[in-house]
């Protein structure tokens, strides 16, 4: 932390952490209203909840640092806001999918970061990784759904597919634009990081645990 | 517990809190897109966040009473929907007094519930009062904005009049549509409850209530 290259890393990375996870909270409380019944409402809720504690635990880390919230997630707000844009379910089953796509890629992309910071942040991004999952949830449902119609299963994994590529299109968007959350990955002057092949490494784990999320729906990838 | 109308009523009352809770998170997650910042937009989301923790709260006892919060909220679903459909903010301090206002007149009303009803109820009611109040937020951030815009505090005032206005409407629709909630409090065969006196009471505590927490907004109500 002393670094203040890597210090403006790590507080680019909590700030594009915490705002995916405030915005997660937020999409997900909306999205709920497309549940068929109340109960399913609420259970999305939950799931809207535990981002919402994540956001917490990282708004505590960022002031602690002695940085607010605010200035820290600014940068990646129009990030988020085009991906969420251009993501909106329209259907129960689409908010169930983005929910489950999103957190677990979510937790994926912790878990890799985890191996490149300080103990710190690895033990606060830990955190965050344990207390997810309500994935249990989200399969039942759209297992279901598709045991009722198997038609929806072809549109829902040309869905998961978009909400990838979006979520793609925003990361590359972001390691352009921000040069100090980059170099925490690959490294800077006196700081090793991942080289290219470690980091090709990193993009087949993440894809190749998104695929066999998308199995566990029922759903090709 | 063992009389069935008022067992009935007992579920009725914690089917309609539920839902009340369970909306609120909703449409203050929802609501919280309005913010100016992004750490107001997290002040609302931990207001929501509370919403939500009364209502597993409730669900929780529902489940210990045999009952599903899907069938118990339900029959209150449509009466929600009307009062939220009727009072979408529109700006983000319009949102600020609703979360407010709402919030306060269910704790008032959970307050006055509490004296009506047998132990265990009671004490859940009680708990879930105690965890509310994040007014301080909503009251600093209303009377900065009248401090900057003098003009706003007119419209805000007639909006908290709607809102009371609204929701008095839903409650009336409830109580004549829910025997067994009226039950509770009015009293049943062979177990008293308030006489026309207390109601009014009750009722004038209620409003008071309100017209103080709008005086502290800088609201006339």
């Amino acid at each position: 932390m002393d670094d203040p290259e890597y210090r403006a890393g790590i507080v680019d990375l909590l700030g594009a952490m915490g705002l995916g996870e405030l915005l997660a909270f937020q999409r997900l409380a909306a999205d709920a209203e497309l549940a068929p019944t109340l109960s399913d409402q609420a259970a999305l809720a939950g799931m809207a909840v535990a981002e919402f504690r994540h956001f917490e635990r990282i708004r505590d880390r960022l002031a602690e640092l002695g940085v607010s919230a605010d200035e820290a997630m600014t940068p990646f707000r129009a990030a988020y806001t085009e991906f969420h844009a251009k993501t909106a379910p329209s259907t129960w089953l689409e908010g169930l999918v983005k929910a489950y796509v999103g957190d677990q890629i979510g937790t994926d992309f912790y878990r890799e970061i985890a191996a490149t910071v300080d103990d710190d942040t690895r033990a606060l991004v830990t955190e965050v990784i344990a207390d997810s999952g309500h994935a249990d949830f989200v399969v039942d449902r759209v297992r279901s759904a598709i045991e009722r119609d198997p038609s929806v299963a072809g549109r829902l994994a040309l869905w998961g597919r978009r909400l990838v590529g979006e979520a793609l299109a925003q990361a590359q968007r972001v390691a352009a634009d921000r040069e100090a959350i980059t170099a925490i990955i690959v490294g800077g002057p006196g700081r090793p990081g991942m080289d290219l092949a470690e980091l090709g490494k990193v993009f087949a784990r993440l894809t190749e645990n998104h695929a066999a999320r998308m199995a566990k729906l029922g759903l090709a990838s």
